[in-house]
């Protein structure tokens, strides 16, 4: 047994679910599917029940607790019907839980310590028929489910292990990594865990594998998997280059030097507001952070729209010359946009190009409007061109901080309400007061190593 | 009379120059030519002597003292020669004069206090026969002299007069601007200076003109007059778009508000340290000067070096992020490259992005070389690449000044040797000690219109 195999086997021995969680996940599992079927039975129209997901293949990762059970109706069922019949099967299935909404309503609840979903979808004849994203749940489960093995089965199990160690696995909008119908189309297509490493070590994205052969559409993303069962859909398509990057590397480094730690990395110590200040002191930069009361959305609304924020304010930091070196956004209970900058202020003059002189009204118009003006330098000639140099709109990055021509650039809907409520802002020495609450994000930040 | 005419001619009466002053300058070159004819007598060689130059053509500068005679020897005469016959005429007819060089040595003296060249050149068959650039002058001034009469004559010395008034008349390399035979070729192609101006306010650059229509090459330059005793010459190579951008916006100024301030403008106050602090605090700039001896050239080889060594240090000094506003190269007795920055310290650290995590062999070097250093942060990943933030090698732009890589930049040679025989460097308000020597280069400085 070479390291690798070592490193493997050690993990398999915690991540891979023994025979006896396996015939406890399938008791629960079968009692919450006969109960589902009795509901069904009640109902004035056909539906059948399936169980789908990792609990349903035999690919979940040790300890996961989730059964994903979904009742398909005919595809020619009023919406409105759908959603009632299927709360009915869910509350008499799950008569403690509680309804949620993802395409439609659905019940949540526990039975006998396991996490159940009781979801409504539309038996369609084919996943490109889809009325709703769950539609396609079951295409996939059936498509995984005759071609999935014990021995596939467990290396399913060990690349999510080793995906959740390096921290890009989850398809959600905050991680953008690799979800588990992807991670399980990737084994299928290179064989195991350690063939699939291999293998990315030579990617050179864009990359791009059809299981089926059947891809109809270029897509613009550093992964391709074309969805075996909907040419038009690319499964890695929410996949970061980031996260490709980091799988690369993680590759190479891992079949270089096998460590279990790759798979359980330590977490970061959160950073307290003293070694942050050491931190700054020792980088020399000004950050900002804009502190806000967090939006109420769920992450996956929540991330993108701290994101989109994040880049519209420090793209215009950037733009008006307070050069930002990294900058990242942090939720909890208030939410953060951190930007650092390489210069904190500027001149109180810009230059500002006219247009060549030779362009007739155009440049005499810029020529009259400055020379009048008073209050500028020039307008000179610098090649071909007027320029002036006129006085700055902010000469400060908290000084536009603090203004109202932040609501000038691009941000989220629910983050621009939130600031319109109220922000802080804190500069230099004044974020180490971050450290409370974000200090486990601090730490990362300051050491972003992949 | 229209507005335009009236400043004309009360610019005329002081330009062009009287029928006393003509008479007297050819009183005194009939006299030069006559002694240097005489001097020709006594050669070993037949050579003939003409007067060349504006004074010859009537096109000078009221004021203008210069009387330019060229003595022409055959073109097989050998080059030694050709100087010590030169030097013999020069040294009869100027017995007070100095030798000076530029292609040849020639000599130069005063005659009844008028200024006189005594040149020798060759008398080549056609001006693209050339054996030095002087021998081209007597083709320039036979061909103007059989088109140009009195009245464009009087044409020439106002458009010289604009072209002097707004800083752009002088084809020295400090001026970069029209020399003497351009103006006149620019006035023989538009008749008089109305019509030039006329003319430039529709100039869209580049602008040709090719009297002779022979030329047969193409030239990169703003401005191209083809010399019409050598179609492979641009007349105007060494005028800068700068110069022909000032022109065209004197132009249109000028037909639209004749004044005479325009031929005449007043003087800037020098400015002196108390106007200087009060014009850095106003822009809240930090300005740097390296101040040296200045290198002992004529202005023809002082000024390029200047502008190249300028060009390389404020190009080093933006690309480290120390963001050059504007700058400015002084000479007296000193030198000065005065560099105007935005910024004038960075972050003690810096990103440096390395290679796509995908290019084998070469990413994995970036890696392991900062994974195991220590002293940075990261390698992280940001999209495809890998990057570090790592220590600068200057935080300040002093830093960088005072440093022996002040060196790895392009500087002119006999800049590059001043500043190694010693230099200094003013920062901030340390550079108003400048305004003692270069207060009027300053003024100008500080109010750039063109």
């Amino acid at each position: 047994m070479d390291e690798f195999e070592a490193v493997v086997e050690e993990i398999a021995a915690r991540v891979v679910p023994d025979t006896e969680e396996r015939e406890r996940l399938a008791g629960v599992a079968g009692r919450v599917l006969a109960a589902a079927e009795a509901a069904v039975d009640d109902l004035p129209v056909a539906a059948d029940v399936v169980q789908v997901g990792s609990t349903a293949r035999g690919t979940w990762v040790s300890g996961d607790r989730d059964i994903d059970v979904f009742v398909r109706f005919p595809p020619d069922l009023p919406r409105a019907d759908l959603e009632r019949y299927g709360l009915q099967v869910g509350r008499a299935v799950l008569p403690d839980g509680h309804e949620e909404y993802a395409e439609h309503p659905y019940v949540k609840g526990t039975v006998e310590g396991f996490d159940v979903d009781l979801v409504p979808c539309y038996r369609v004849a084919d996943a490109t028929d889809i009325q709703s994203a769950v539609d396609r749940t079951p295409f996939h489960d059936a498509y995984l489910s005759a071609r999935l093995d014990a021995d596939l089965a467990r290396e399913v199990v060990l690349t999510k292990a080793f995906l959740k160690g390096i921290g890009v696995y989850g398809s959600d909008l905050r991680t953008k990594g690799f979800s588990g119908y992807l991670t399980e189309l990737l084994v299928l297509a290179y064989g195991d865990l350690r063939s699939f490493l291999a293998a990315a070590c030579d990617w050179r994205p864009p990359v791009e594998l059809d299981p089926e052969a059947h891809g109809r559409r270029s897509f613009d993303d550093p992964l391709v998997v074309v969805d075996p069962t909907d040419p038009e859909r690319n499964v890695a398509a929410v996949c970061s280059t980031d996260n490709v990057a980091r799988l690369v590397h993680h590759a190479r480094v891992f079949l270089a030097d096998p460590t279990v730690e790759r798979f359980d990395p330590p977490a970061p110590t959160p950073l307290d507001a003293e070694r942050m200040a050491a931190e700054l002191d020792r980088r020399g930069t000004t950050p900002f952070a804009l502190r806000f009361d967090a939006p109420d959305l769920v992450d996956d609304q929540l991330y993108p729209q701290l994101e989109k924020s994040l880049a519209g304010v420090a793209g215009e930091l950037d733009r008006q010359g307070f050069d930002v070196l990294r900058a990242a956004a942090f939720a909890d209970e208030t939410a953060v946009l951190f930007v650092e900058c390489e210069v904190a202020a500027r001149p109180a003059v810009a230059r500002h190009d006219g247009p060549p002189v030779w362009v007739g009204g155009h440049a005499a118009g810029f020529y009259d409007k400055y020379a009048e003006s008073g209050d500028v330098y020039g307008p000179f000639v610098d090649g071909a061109r007027y320029v002036v140099e006129r006085e700055r709109d902010h000469a400060t990055a908290r000084s536009w901080l603090e203004s109202d021509a932040l609501f000038g650039v691009s941000l989220g809907v629910r983050v621009e309400d939130a600031l319109r409520e109220g922000y802080e802002v804190l500069g230099g020495e004044e974020t180490v007061a971050l450290a409370g609450e974000f200090g486990a994000d601090l730490a990362r930040y300051f050491d972003p190593r992949p």
